[in-house]
């Protein structure tokens, strides 16, 4: 998909432009104008013939155009006349759409109708339509406003990406009033055609941006994501505020352990995946913009070391609480205390650039008696200019007081903040995004498309599932169905269990008999077992199996589910209690290699319990990271098996076995 | 104490008056000039003759005063000159002082031996001194500025205290432009003499007062702070933003069980005792002191449900995901999309108030292209005007478009919040505070005295320990010093310890042998005990122990450390490696009585293994209460004792009995 035409075009035509100053038809065409927008500019309107001085048509179809695949068109009428306007776009060869007009999916059944429609015109025409319910896009780079937002002509080399108009011209007119700005905004709206994706890897690869912000409450296509984000992300930072939750992640976590909290856990761990930073709320997101505006804020060359200034003891104390939670190293601290002057700032922040050459430098400011915020700003800005690889932030405190100084700060291209701990916690996310990135592999897209089109459902034979285990390399207790004519191979003590649709949701006291020590105590528990479920055993699904009895063993718990959006998410823990009661289990995307896997072995808490601790048994962790690697193969290939557990997952001295398995 | 002269006195003296407006010393007579005092105002200068037109003295002695205990004395005048002052004041029988100097403990080791000495006067002649190095008070209920800010006149129902004098004018900064104020503003400095917990008791009393907000970063006596921040939580909301980490905390955690994590643990759980809400940072400062204004947020009778009206779904996702977070319960929900007018508002609200007549309600607003921020805000004050017992908030995101909007709310007296999820979490705050206080009991101070006095640790004798545990009622498994010519009383199987100073860092394998099955067994595993550790028993502090072998028995762990700001806490949780490695433990103050101690048990994450999951043991949690609250008795009284540890404590199905103790 190619979108230099849709954010550079030749031409541009407004259909729906209009005469009328109030009216969205004519606000965008002003907003295309005073943006400086060089190419031609039309104006279709089936009335009126003159439109701002424009070349007005009354039709598409009559403009003087040769290549319309270079033209961007935006529509600007109602709902109702939209589809015919499309259908004509496509004939005519047009492929740069933005639908600016509400009225689809999000209004009413009628409108879920027409979206649907619009999408069946999209594909036979393959069209690159941004919308509809949008405010369009600005490319400040480009100086090209095609959106219904006046607010944003400051460039920066930020880009962000807004599934919400509203919160996009929220965030446009906050942007205005504090001086900022952005290189790209792009509206989604509906999503009917193009998609955070599809802009995603437009904005990869432009050298003009050096990140991207994103405002999704549903994600297009969690894996399609994780594999563009995870290539664009040591790069560019990337950043998203993902408002909603994802039942789908809750039903994962609940469906293995019971009662797991699971909140929006799948997109939490997709996202972290691709390497974005996660942002938890409107006002970091907002700080995240003022740290990204400044040059310095250079991917995996952040130092994670920070030098505070201050003349306030009580907010080197906060900002020293938030860089603990952060994570960020305070490598000095210098207090000036109430009556610091302007020298006595310029004096401390020169020593504090020279005595750590790295250290990014806060300088924290209170309006007291003998404080002066405007000529503090002033040093503090000279400094900055003449150390421009260092980055210099701001944070003054107060009202009225400090405007002016805030002000300057901001216009000198500071990032200036409202709070320290916004300051270092919009640091933090990007020192620790960095460090996550350190040691990082691309998400591997595989077999996505097969999960895309099975959705069904299904029980699988308990055996088939061992068999099926075997094929990717991971070895189970051996399993055998239970015959009364058969007592050879049988090593006592063993277990029997009763196995199949009729028994998913038995707990183990009803239908498994420990301690057998022979054959004939055998027997008897079977037909104990039996009579018990006679009803169940007619049908053949259902039946008897044995095990033998493992000795001197740990339960873990292995499983998987996939996500509608992110694919299949394993699950790794201790087993039993550990799991049900103390949640101790751990969540990640199934695509692991042996690297990840042990590192993700190594992470979870209870990694010492594998490792001997208190002199019990060291594990073989290479062999449980394997095991690992091969079931999250199995998870990505098998993508018909919708859920997967192996529980318990036998960790033994001398090898790794499956214990019981259920699958659908 | 009484600081009713002090917060309203009949006269005031600056000491250290000024005619030079550039000097504090003028600023502060100024302010309470301007404030609107109504007392008589003294200066006081060696030289100047006539200050500000006021009756101006050379000396406090010669102030025309007969009752000297209902003046106020506000001290400006360099460090060095302080003392002579205040030794004068003592003299006179002056009792209420406040010293704005600095250049006391905060300064040098000249500074911290002059607080010394101020404080010996404080105690000679009983003096309310408040400071030094600190701003002065606001109190706006009586019009009366007694500080070197002149930027807090508006008055409210919430008080602030601040021990840093830099975040104090922040804040007062501010408010000052949001148009907002404080009834009380205290800015504490250095607590020679009044400290928060006086000014809390006196602010208790204060019915003008609704809500106490503070900004502290060592509290004076955490005990006491309990003690009467638990009586007034009841009826007055209490929040505090207390900076850096409990270092005894963290100790507290890290010598119970390795390496717990320990972040201020002591003071978070001890000011959740005490009823307080603990703020996060200080943009949460900011919302709270924004919330906290409306007279609707009455303790105990807020509703847990919010409705909310928007223009913008995005913002109604956030606030969802936010109310989520904080579990208040989101009743309802009116997306009035983009295009929504004052009208369309006016309808939602006037339904929303209608359909639930007490959830509270949040009406969002972002700025979009039909949008008339104003107008809608007319509407909202209008609405909250004519409902005066619901709670409305609004928050308008953006810039310059919604500024005259915002300034309208707030000048109605709405909360105006710049963002959903800091409206939201100041919300939640303020519910999940009353839920708490709903089950409460004010905190119990025993022994208070002795804890100040008795800091030194001392090893206790292993046996004697045991002796004490009876004598709070706590069993103990039946330990025996071995002798090797009594064979009497011993029933076999049985352990064999070595216990005693030289074994308290002893792993267990090294100094304890299990599984001894007669006595001739036991006496060749004493020897060899002996025999190994030959140095360690010449000190006859260490000896050897017996103790019977328990069986079926579930290994808990309980503790306690003094901590030398909230007293004793307890530490209770899982043993093993329950404890060591999953950190399955909680702390708590130990002042439990049976009723805390079962919710206290009940709300650990463990409880249900306690309980009898997965069909096992269901333990008698009563007794166990009773012993964790037997416990806690002991910790209070016997404050000689610093740090406490049964582990393990034996839970089995017919008794509770510690099975290995060590204390200092």
């Amino acid at each position: 998909m190619n979108l230099k035409n849709f954010f550079s075009p030749a031409a541009i035509a407004v259909v729906g432009a209009s005469q009328n100053p109030k009216k969205v038809g004519r606000q965008v065409l002003d907003n295309i104008i005073l943006s400086g927008y060089q190419g031609n500019i039309y104006a279709i309107n089936l009335k009126e013939k003159a439109i701002a001085s424009l070349p007005t048509f009354s039709d598409l179809g009559k403009l003087p155009i040769k290549d319309w695949s270079s033209l961007l068109v935006m529509i600007v009428i109602p709902a109702a006349f939209v589809l015919k306007e499309i259908e004509k776009c496509g004939q005519l060869g047009i492929k740069n759409i933005i639908i600016i007009s509400a009225g689809f999916k999000e209004s009413d059944v009628e409108g879920k109708k027409r979206e649907e429609e619009l999408k069946l015109l999209i594909n036979k025409y393959s069209l690159n339509i941004l919308g509809p319910n949008c405010l369009g896009f600005i490319n400040n780079f480009n100086h090209f406003n095609a959106s219904f937002s006046h607010r944003a002509n400051i460039n920066s080399k930020v880009a962000l990406i807004s599934q919400s108009g509203a919160i996009g011209s929220s965030v446009l007119d906050w942007l205005k009033a504090q001086n900022l700005g952005l290189g790209y905004f792009i509206s989604l709206g509906n999503k009917a055609g193009l998609n955070e994706n599809d802009f995603l890897e437009y904005l990869s690869k432009d050298k003009n941006v050096d990140s991207i912000i994103l405002y999704l409450e549903e994600m297009a296509d969690g894996e399609k994501f994780m594999q563009i984000v995870s290539k664009i992300a040591p790069e560019k930072t990337v950043a998203i505020l993902k408002a909603g939750t994802s039942v789908g992640g809750q039903a994962l976590a609940q469906s293995h352990t019971g009662a797991l909290a699971g909140e929006s856990i799948a997109a939490k761990i997709g996202l972290k995946r691709a390497g974005t930073i996660l942002i938890d709320n409107l006002n970091d997101l907002f700080n995240l913009i003022i740290i990204l505006r400044s040059p310095l804020v250079v991917k995996n060359k952040l130092s994670n070391k920070l030098q505070i200034i201050t003349n306030a003891g009580g907010l080197a104390v906060l900002s020293a609480d938030a860089a603990a939670e952060q994570g960020i190293n305070l490598v000095n601290n210098l207090d000036l205390l109430g009556n610091a002057s302007p020298e006595d700032y310029e004096l401390a922040i020169k020593k504090s650039l020279s005595v750590d050459k790295e250290a990014n430098v806060l300088i924290l400011l209170s309006p007291q008696l003998a404080t002066e915020p405007l000529k503090v700003a002033e040093v503090v800005a000279k400094l900055a200019k003449q150390n421009p690889k260092r980055l210099i932030m701001a944070c003054f405190l107060g009202g009225k007081t400090i405007a002016p100084a805030r002000e300057h700060l901001i216009s000198e291209g500071l990032p200036f903040f409202s709070y320290p701990e916004g300051a270092i916690k919009a640091l933090g996310s990007l020192i620790k995004n960095a460090a996550y990135l350190s040691q990082f592999t691309p998400y591997n897209l595989i077999n996505h498309e097969l999960a895309v089109k099975t959705e069904e459902k299904k029980d699988y034979d308990y055996l088939d599932l061992f068999t099926l285990l075997s094929k990717y390399k991971i070895n189970s207790v051996k399993t055998n169905k239970y015959d009364p004519f058969i007592k050879e191979e049988l090593v006592f003590p063993l277990v029997l269990k009763a196995v199949g649709p009729n028994f998913i949701h038995k707990s183990d006291k009803e239908a498994i008999v420990l301690n057998l020590n022979n054959f004939a105590e055998l027997k008897t528990a079977a037909e104990k077992l039996q009579q018990k479920y006679k009803t169940a055993f007619l049908n053949k699904n259902n039946y008897l199996v044995t095990q033998p009895q493992i000795k001197d063993k740990l339960e873990l718990i292995l499983g998987f589910k996939q996500d509608a959006s992110f694919g299949p998410i394993l699950l790794f823990g201790l087993g039993g209690i550990y799991a049900e009661i103390l949640k101790e289990v751990r969540l990640t995307i199934a695509d692991l290699d042996e690297t990840r896997a042990l590192e993700f072995i190594k992470e979870s808490v209870f990694f010492p319990i594998l490792n001997g601790a208190r002199g019990g048994i060291k594990y073989d962790i290479n062999k449980l990271a394997k095991v690992l690697v091969n079931f999250s193969r199995l998870a990505n290939q098998e993508r018909q098996i919708k859920e997967f557990d192996i529980n318990p997952l036998f960790l033994t001295p001398k090898e790794i076995l499956s214990g019981d398995v259920r699958a659908f």
